[in-house]
């Protein structure tokens, strides 16, 4: 038997062991302590499914970094990087090139509202940080307001904005930033009980917070449509709707960062499309091609566009709209149409995911809450459901956190975990089958969490 | 006849033209005002060629952004590329893989020193983000200095260490960097009249800015080794031997920005090594694999990097080591080997380019210094020789430029132009009789910007 790369087990097998030595070696990680890391090694993947370096098969629910929202190696995707790849692989971003001009085509076509102007960077964090750019400018304002519990990304001003506490090693209080509380009716800021209290109270705080920063100080507010890696917490009904009325009342641009839940991870092509509200700047990477080529932009509206008609823009990189990364997201977005995949992420979380969580949380007292919508769902682990109190410590691990992740693995499942979060993120096309062979395993692994409550 | 993307003239004139369109109504450009921009479709590339969208061949003396050191299409990475996609495209940074491994390997070959450590990132801005917190954390210290005349990206930190007018827009005064001034004989800041005097000064300005800025204030300098975009200037013999070793005295990291010069441009894998230095954190993108697929990163000595043994590095992007871009590298690097890329580049330099623009420089009166070594070559044009006034004002362009610029064109040959310059900077691939052919298109050129001399 081979693996889907071609290589036996064995063969498989040495090569990652050379992989492994080889990292260890040389290899810098992002995020870590590098003495102590003992990294898995991907040889092989595939839908959703990797192998790690012994020939083991593992369901992914992570996508990775939740990014493959179409899975590995998606055949039509792959033949037209190597299509492109045998053609043109790389031009300045100053020329035109098709690969470019009908990605940014098709995503204008599926961003919400008139957001038709694309700007091509390489991933998630310098979209942010050319989206941040364009509002300053576009307002001659400085200030940024960003929530707490967000991830903007790892450069100097997208991790500023960030809300985790991977800010605070870079945080050196001159990144003119300002973060507010948004709505998380579980851990409610507000002494909230129902969701209408919850948007009500939060929307109150974003405009105090407004009112005593200033309005004429702040160019963005930033947020995450749904809010990812820090917890998935779906914004009640009305929130959204009401930071739009805030930035039309105080003429602030709004930034919606799709980076992570855009392009169908929640049953909609975008997160805020739930909402029904468009943003004038909207911030996407990963879903554009998958991450099968590194990918990013700010999809752009026109009246921040028309800022730098006559003005030039003073950002851009080397590879803004490379062709081989547009030509992924071209083949991503019309295989994404094509095979029904966005439609199938809403399908899944309606019919499979959704229920099958809400169930496991009856039955398991370490699960505090499970939230989500489409193929994006948290986990929330707590050590006593009455107190809430959280199964590892805001920033940290723990343990039982860790224990529970290991049972998962061994079991073949792989998760998606920060702090007391097991995070269900797989592919947006996962099958029904897959969905169900991960929730059992889920349920397996919960019984070690369960373990460690009170 | 057809194209080498396999298309006829008249079939990739219809492409362009569709693309053109797509372009206009949908591509936000870098560093650009939007509404007067005029791009030229580009649709084809094969070695230092590239096909415009009427079928017309272009030499390319630019390398696009001075990224395709192999040239346009080198089927070895065209072959690796393809291969890797069909194997794994994408893996999350956590886990180990092959691609990115062997990478690490062989830029830690390369690289001066005991650089053996591989931070990878998408671009060369991001590279330089994540040196800068790497020396910020090391010493406990914020301040950047940095040279006036430089590049160093697009993202907020990157452009702010920027020493050219595009920083400017972008310039709150709040990023902790500090400017100084480097050599550069030609334009000497310290009224010095031979390189020994310039390196004396430059040093003694130096450390200067550092005694008077407070040592203990300044975590690293950032420097090209051979600044790029902003001309090309050499450094003398000694100046960065003396940056070395003020670095030293002062505990002080020293980042060398290698992204444009490194890879074999200068005729050494990295610029730096024509001096024999060793900075603590050098910055890599464009030539690690030639821009076919976005990839960057730093190379990082082992006293830096302990500082993360056991303390989490807090930065990080989804596509750090990406599979498809680190597999490209280790192609390009490979292939650079093979065929004795950098060789080629330094023998060029010396035998072909070198001489050649030294002779134009002394049949036009327009050209008031040639400079550089490998395929990398500034060609700085002046109105008087005597005052030295320039062909056009520092941060802008002029007719005269703009004609000459075309004038290069319309005869087949596509130069990188910065402000009163042309860069000659082909691809390390290129022959003889390319080089030749393309100065004999220089040399015509420049009879129209004589006509703009005094
Ligand atoms: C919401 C959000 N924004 C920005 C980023 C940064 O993206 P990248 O890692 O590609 O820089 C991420 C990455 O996880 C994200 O989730
Ligand atoms: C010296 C130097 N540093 C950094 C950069 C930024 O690289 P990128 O455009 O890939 O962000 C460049 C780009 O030209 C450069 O020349």
């Amino acid at each position: 038997m081979t693996l889907p790369n071609g290589l036996t087990p064995e063969a498989a097998r040495e090569r990652a062991a050379r992989a492994y030595e080889l990292d260890r070696k040389h290899v810098f990680h992002s995020w870590s302590a590098q003495k102590s890391l003992h990294p898995m090694v991907i040889t092989a993947a595939q839908g959703c499914h990797v192998w790690d370096g012994d020939g083991n098969r593992l369901l992914d629910f992570s996508s990775q970094m939740v990014n493959t929202n179409i899975g590995h190696q998606h055949p039509k995707v792959v033949a037209a990087i190597q299509e492109q790849a045998a053609t043109l692989c790389t031009v300045s971003p100053g020329y035109v090139n098709d690969a470019r001009s009908e990605a940014a085509r098709l995503i204008a076509e599926h961003t919400p509202g008139e957001l038709n102007r694309i700007f091509f960077t390489n991933g998630g964090a310098d979209a942010v940080e050319h989206a941040v750019r364009m509002a300053r400018l576009h307002t001659g304002r400085y200030k940024v307001l960003a929530r707490y519990r967000s991830y903007h990304g790892g450069t100097e001003t997208a991790v500023n904005l960030t809300g985790d506490p991977r800010r605070w090693p870079n945080d050196h209080g001159n990144a003119g930033v300002v973060h507010f509380f948004g709505p998380f009716l579980y851990r409610s800021q507000f002494h909230a009980t129902t969701e209408v209290e919850e948007t009500e109270r939060a929307l109150q705080h974003l405009e105090q917070t407004i009112a005593f920063e200033g309005p004429s100080t702040i160019a963005a507010i930033i947020l995450e449509s749904v809010p990812g890696t820090a917890g998935i917490m779906v914004p009640p009904p009305g929130y959204l709707a009401g930071v739009r009325a805030l930035c039309d009342k105080y003429d602030i641009v709004m930034i919606a960062d799709e980076v992570m839940a855009g392009f169908g991870r929640t049953g909609k092509w975008f997160a805020i499309d739930h909402f029904e509200v468009a943003p004038d700047l909207l911030t996407f990477a990963k879903g554009v091609n998958s991450g099968y080529v590194p990918l990013g932009g700010v999809a752009i509206a026109p009246h921040i566009a028309a800022t730098f008609d006559d003005r030039a823009y003073p950002g851009g990189l080397t590879y803004s709209g490379h062709p081989l990364a547009t030509a992924a997201a071209v083949a991503t977005i019309n295989a994404m149409r094509e095979e029904g995949i966005v439609e199938n992420a809403a399908d899944m979380g309606e019919r499979v995911l959704g229920p099958g969580l809400r169930e496991l949380a009856d039955r398991h007292p370490s699960v505090g809450e499970v939230r989500g919508l489409g193929v994006f769902w948290a986990v929330e682990l707590v050590r006593d459901r009455a107190t809430r109190e959280p199964l590892a410590p805001y920033g940290g691990t723990s343990p039982a956190m860790t224990e529970t992740v290991a049972a998962a693995k061994a079991a073949g499942l792989l998760l998606f975990v920060n702090f007391n979060r097991l995070h269900v993120v797989p592919p947006c096309t996962i099958t029904e089958a897959e969905a169900k062979e991960g929730l059992a395993i889920l349920d397996q692994a919960l019984t070690v969490a369960d373990g460690h409550t009170v």
